[in-house]
């Protein structure tokens, strides 16, 4: 059995991150695709492909994160933790350049005041970015944290 | 003394990694620089300030792996080895949301046939965008074997 690392896959802050996490990309997803016509730009169907991979992903494993709290700890295995590492790598990468691919294509159509984006909608798409931004930092510190303990596994 | 990760630190895998890092941000720099104005738009100087941060990097830890594969090994410290991993991520994320952003921002000025960009413009932006993706995607590999060897110091 390896020591704690507060974070790691089936511990309360890891529980406590995927809960944020799925709230911050659900906000992205509600922002993006309510009464938007968001898929003419290619940046925000990237956003909402994205946001809606990270969605499941982080509902199972925060659903693996509540069963380890609450009921009993299952023995982390080294192949399941690698799975879960190098997915949690792949979607964090994935939503990070979505985020900043939405987040840049959001200011250049306020800056050139393209037509197809009044300012209601433009900031709509803004307050999405911001919301997947703030998805992908949290979702950055569990894969940190559980590809720091696969080592010692 | 660890065993050996082939792209850690002082070897001969990690030098060829740090020089085609260079060799790509040099060129994302150079497609971009020369002779466009990119300082009207967020996203390129953002590109153009994290390349302008990656080469000296880069450069830095490409001599130090060279001296250590030529000369001699010097030993790792772990706390050396921390600072390393922390700025390679730091860069290799920054790297990344440039890349994103500035692929995404040529894509839309293609599309949306902004005036300010002419077709042999935009196209150098694109080119700069992909040598900028490139160089990050080149900068993940030694920055999650040195993380992977730094809990065994």
């Amino acid at each position: 059995m390896v020591d704690e690392v507060p974070g790691s896959l089936g511990t309360s802050a890891s529980l406590a991150l995927r809960l944020g996490q799925i709230m911050f990309s659900s906000a992205s997803l509600f922002f993006m695709c309510l009464d938007v016509d968001f898929y003419a730009y290619t940046a925000f169907c990237f956003l909402v492909t994205v946001m809606g991979l990270v969605i499941p992903w982080s509902m199972t494993l925060g659903l693996v994160d509540a069963y380890s709290v609450f009921i009993k700890r299952p023995s982390r295995q080294p192949g399941v933790m690698t799975v879960i590492v190098v997915g949690d790598w792949v979607l964090s990468f994935l939503s990070l350049g979505a985020a900043c691919s939405s987040a840049s294509v959001a200011q250049i159509m306020i800056a050139e005041s393209i037509p197809a984006c009044p300012v209601k909608i433009c900031s709509r798409y803004s307050l999405s970015a911001a919301m997947a931004f703030l998805s992908c930092s949290i979702s950055f510190a569990p894969s940190l944290l559980n590809l720091w303990i696969l080592p010692k596994l």
